[in-house]
């Protein structure tokens, strides 16, 4: 084995689901909803399978996929893309990150991140040979300290890595947060590489706003999301990016060798999700807050003080105010104590750090009748 | 643009098939087929979008999909896998290939392959920081030289990266080429990656021989294959890496980080094609064999001295009997010239070889009347 990959410890989202798996218990750890999204899309994979969609797609994406995509962000957002050029589809977001950092971190570029981070984006920073310097969203509240960004940065700084809303606390960035971020991006000359994927599942009346759409932002920002939270579809990976020709040219450019092309079955109805089903995520996330509440509600009940958080599938809680110090402990006894699976976000941290240490995610993006149950069973075994 | 990318010049084929689809030439470039695989494993596909598939596979892949894989290895070659720790699920053999070398290369470390190789392997070779080292199968009959490869082994090789029945020149390694490469690598305690995605796809009396079944080499054999090329699906980009749990672990560790998994309503019906359609790749291969002979008899007619391949989609000719002596001049003057897209050899050779300057691959993974336009519009040309 490499010392790239035994430097990383492996994902902690495939060990607590084989953990729910092994041990019977109410997952809400790894996120993925657990009913499918629209059925018409779900058909139209089922007509593109039977219509001679099984070879090769072209490694940028189809044609109607890149067009959708790019009419998208048109619509949603009034930024205009040329398909042929400023939109290349992805093996899910995760080859999004994946590409985007070989693509564009030489060996010694910093990385700026917000932390707690996704953890694909410390290991692929590392095996770009870049450097991971974190921007903490500091508990309860996890907003953006502009001045911790503004210090972050130096002149070996390459990218910003951010993700709106974000992955775990369940943040979404507000106007001045955005203008922070583009004040610093501007005034040292960096790219921005934003991850987006839960930009349609934002809650009361928080609104998400792309970077990209910011002053003097449209010509360095990568921005990247996928098909899977926003229409239910997890496991069909399929993702894109989208902006300045030269920055969607560097993620083909690493990732024709990654995967060359996926999923030529799902291009087509994923087109078609955005074409014909524009307002399905917003009316998922009238579920999803509907669900929050139900969890964030039984949470507090149970003595578990919680975020509300205001996208995502997400809410974190602080577990010392059970008696717990260690989240990692927590959540490896949590199975056998109580039948319930949740992410420790230490791993989500710099090395070292303990700012992580108590933190809890725990993922709604389930039917009410499993978030009770899981409230049940935590209730149950205290 | 990151260096690792500006280093490696984009892939050939996104290039030729752009280039076929723009002119509306007949694509003899790009390996994929004109007709889908069975129909049945298509069906399985729809119900599995249709009996909730569709939320993310398991990181190594899904049970079932393990086990089949396992299954297959056993039937076609009596080796034996733990179908949990033997046997993980990749994004297409492309997403294998780059996870292996990402896993199993270091920085400094050689990787041997064999010449002219097939073009990610040299990109993904650079992308860990190894040096690729090529054993030139030399023109015309592009057979192994075991001293050769002896040669080519030094202290600082890690691995070598082999592939039979061998993308481009259509070779099927044979009992004792096999044998000098397990000597080989017995001898120098090496690591072998074998991407064996055309293991299906031999003709006339010519057999696959999967490395891993050689003495000495289950413990040190990391053996790649698909479906895309056995059951006619390349779109679906489902493909597999198996062996000792310690190689299988290594591409886990790092595919976690490039897609996480992929094609969750396409495993369960790759599972089924290995499972109940065990015959379709032998009866795909008498096809192929007729299309191979009508095409190289095709070429041969024309004047170009073609090789006639022992396996693969793809025969080799040397384009200096026609007067011209840069392949890569040649294929792109071809489309406006004939109508006819091919691929040249030149970017499968190392830096500075001209081993392969006159060289030109053509795909005969299509329908005889394709073919047959295609060598009637060659003709027609010249
Ligand atoms: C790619 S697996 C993890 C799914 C997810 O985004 C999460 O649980 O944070
Ligand atoms: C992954 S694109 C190339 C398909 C193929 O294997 C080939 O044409 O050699």
């Amino acid at each position: 084995t490499s010392a790239r990959v035994r430097a990383v410890p492996p994902t902690v989202f495939s060990r607590m689901s084989a953990l729910a798996a092994s041990t019977g218990a109410v997952n809400l750890g790894q996120g993925f909803p657990d009913t499918d999204g629209p059925s018409s899309v779900i058909e139209q994979a089922g007509v593109a399978l039977r219509t001679g969609h099984n070879q090769y797609a072209p490694g940028p994406g189809t044609t109607d996929l890149r067009r959708a995509i790019a009419a998208h962000q048109w619509a949603h957002y009034g930024i205009t893309l040329d398909p042929d050029t400023e939109v290349v589809v992805t093996t899910g977001a995760t080859e999004g990150i994946a590409a985007a950092l070989l693509g564009l971190v030489d060996p010694g570029d910093e990385v700026v991140a917000l932390e707690p981070f996704y953890d694909s984006y410390a290991a692929m920073t590392a095996f770009a040979g870049g450097v991971l310097k974190g921007v903490t969203l500091r508990a309860p509240d996890f907003r953006l300290d502009p001045a911790a960004l503004e210090a972050a940065v130096t002149k070996r700084t390459k990218l910003l890595l951010i993700n709106t809303p974000h992955n775990p606390t369940g943040t979404v960035l507000g106007r001045e947060e955005l203008e922070a971020i583009a004040r610093v991006a501007v005034a040292h000359d960096l790219v921005v590489v934003t991850d987006e994927v839960y930009e349609h599942l934002v809650y009361d009346d928080h609104e998400h706003v792309p970077l990209a759409t910011l002053p003097g932002m449209a010509e360095r920002t990568l921005t990247l999301s996928s098909v899977g939270k926003s229409f239910s579809l997890t496991g069909w990976k399929v993702g894109w990016a989208t902006g300045p020709a030269e920055l969607v040219s560097a993620v083909l450019g690493a990732k024709q060798w990654l995967s060359f092309t996926s999923g030529a079955p799902l291009q087509p109805a994923v087109a078609w999700a955005l074409e014909h089903e524009r307002t399905w995520p917003a009316s998922l996330a009238r579920d999803l807050q509907a669900r929050r509440d139900l969890l964030c509600d039984g949470l507090d009940a149970l003595g578990l003080p919680v975020r509300r958080p205001e996208g995502t599938y997400f809410a974190v809680t602080d577990i010392s105010a059970l008696g717990w110090d260690d989240g990692l402990s927590f959540c490896l006894a949590l199975p056998e104590r109580a039948g319930v699976v949740a992410i420790p976000l230490q791993g989500f941290y710099a090395d070292g750090s303990s700012a992580g240490r108590q933190l809890v995610r725990w993922a709604f993006c389930k039917e009410p009748a499993v978030l009770e149950e899981g409230l049940r069973r935590l209730g149950a075994a205290d």
